[in-house]
């Protein structure tokens, strides 16, 4: 051992004055503190429909082949979706996960104090890179379990917000809004804003959710994900839509060696399967219709969805939530539940098969015993 | 087509003066502007005797499981990994390969105009990170081709550095410094100074190369990484030991969800076949003597090395290597070389199997006597 004389340097003002908490505990730190693996996993919105089996083939030959590093500038994953899309590579960002994506952005834009604007209770780990940065977060109320796009934007106006985050559909509600509402949003946006347009899960979303991709357009940055309908969260693959600008600007900052090669395989191949995609859309409507017959089995209401999943209304405050929530994951279901009250009266349930369902629908009547107990 | 009268936020000002250079120029960038493929890739030092098997089966298997997101806490990696060092868990962090954690740890402790020393010419990807969160750089000449620890030091005590980098064995040039050094370097850091210690092809170096492990002492960080020895360079799996209380700083600002679960999979199965670890490390050896003797049959000097590469010294100055170098990849041959004057003289050459380096034996006459036409 060595008896150190010496001390270590200082961490950085920001960092000494950022909190210890994380934005999601993992469900596999659930299972570890609790003894005993979860019989459904219906908590994170993964799909548990899987990846495409072309996608599976893909990373499973990749593998062999981890060896070598991904290519740094994801070209041809980018050229594919591109293609996908009707828009030029030089639109298009790939990075590691909408996780690593909205800390890049963050990044580019965000210095100490300056202001940001999202709703209270929206997506945490968007918060999280804002704090990180030292950005001064701003948050407006959801409304009717809606976000709101007037009082985001007079927020936004009133702070002079750099980023003004937005998903649509929404997590944790599952609501969205129309396409018009969006182009609407985009033209009243203040002078010197960033709309931040997390499409995470609008693979999901009826048609005339996603305003058309207006890829010039400086005044707006959509987020993708292979995460959600594409099933491979572990994978780690998400894109960003953005001016060529902007999208330059990533490479600034951006860890460039970052994206799996194994992932890259995954995703071009998940892209190409679209059939795939459509069948998983399809389970998941199946799957959201089942998980609204179960709420109503049980006296609950499910809010409308257009995502794949539901977040359904316990009736009553967000300690009863809380009590239904903990009753559920003592019963081995993995699910979560909105952060911030009114929406924490609720609980957020993954659009799952058949046999996770039928795991619901029998431990929900017990828990919601046991809650009112 | 919007037609947008606003305009988007302004960059913060560190990433406006931030320049669009990228540390490393992809293989499959260099492919596709030649139009052909590299017949032997030799310039990423990248593992050509390929992960573990039972590595490669680890991640096939996990492939079909990339529906769901990673674990978070890295549990089992870690847990593995602090029995295989015989360390605490509470001293290791796993991520995004060495390169993602040498941003985090950036980010941790420098901010605008924070003072840092590394050796001009070493890992540039270090810089980019500094240079990206605003850091002042203050480097020292290589000497004799190695790190000068008293050097390092000095400049160091000189500018009240808050970081210190050194890579050992060395990246670029393959030379490496005893554990005895090492250690002294550590009693004599200035106060408010860490050691970067970059271990990343530690597997590769002789005995005592290595300092025993010491993870409670708060002045030195090592970085280690499963993307050399373990040929998972793809996969994206680096770890750090440090003490807990750094370990644990960096869950302030971690992408928390960041590594991908197919390569967390394969980094467990390739940590526990240390008998292919063992023999990639002696077919390293062999192709380190094959690059020696490629070299002298053609009149030049392979620098020792205790790495998976060996830096071959052209004997003339750096316009002589870089057209060696060019005349290389001309002839399908994918090397690099050191950035910096006078180690530009040298060509890098990863230590290859049989069949690359007949390769390099073969076009190596040829592009000698191109680069001196």
């Amino acid at each position: 051992m060595t008896s150190p004389r010496q001390t270590p340097p200082a961490f950085t003002p920001l960092v000494d004055s950022l909190p210890a908490t994380v934005p999601f505990v993992g469900p596999e730190t659930q299972e570890r503190a609790r003894g005993r693996p979860f019989a459904a996993r219906l908590g994170a919105n993964e799909s548990l429909f899987g990846p495409s089996p072309k996608a599976i083939a893909a990373m499973a030959a990749a593998a062999a082949e981890a060896w070598m590093y991904g290519d740094p500038e994801n070209h041809d994953l980018k050229a594919a979706l591109a293609a996908h899309h009707g828009i030029a590579p030089e639109n298009i960002v790939v990075g590691e996960g909408i996780d690593g994506l909205l800390g890049y952005l963050v990044r580019l834009f965000i210095g100490a104090g300056d202001p940001v604007v999202t709703s209270a209770g929206a997506y945490p780990t968007f918060n999280f890179h804002v704090a990180g940065f030292g950005g001064a977060l701003h948050t407006v109320p959801y409304r009717s379990d809606h976000e709101d796009p007037e009082a985001l934007l007079a927020k936004a106006r009133e702070t002079g917000a750099k980023l003004l985050y937005l998903a649509n559909p929404d997590n944790p509600m599952g609501t969205w809004h129309p396409a018009e509402t969006i182009r609407a949003m985009i033209e009243t946006l203040p002078d010197g804003c960033l709309l931040v347009l997390d499409e995470a899960y609008v693979e999901f979303a009826p048609e005339g959710t996603a305003p058309p991709l207006a890829p010039e357009d400086p005044r707006v940055i959509r987020m993708r994900t292979f995460s959600k309908a594409y099933g491979m969260a572990g994978a780690r693959v998400g894109y960003a839509i953005c001016a060529p600008e902007l999208a330059g600007a990533f490479n600034k900052i951006r860890n460039h060696f970052g994206v799996n090669r194994i992932a890259q395989a995954g995703a071009l191949a998940a892209l190409a399967d679209q059939r795939h995609l459509q069948e998983v859309v399809s389970e998941v409507e199946a799957a959201r219709s089942e998980i609204g017959r179960i709420a109503a089995d049980n006296g609950l209401t499910a809010l409308p969805s257009a995502t794949n999943f539901v977040t359904v209304d316990c009736g009553k405050d967000g300690d009863y939530a809380r009590r239904v929530l903990a009753e559920l994951i003592a019963r081995d279901i993995f699910v979560r539940m909105p952060f911030v009250a009114p929406q924490d009266r609720c609980i957020r349930i993954s659009a799952g098969r058949r046999q996770d369902l039928a795991k619901v629908a029998e431990a929900l009547p017990q828990a919601l015993k046991a809650a009112e107990a």
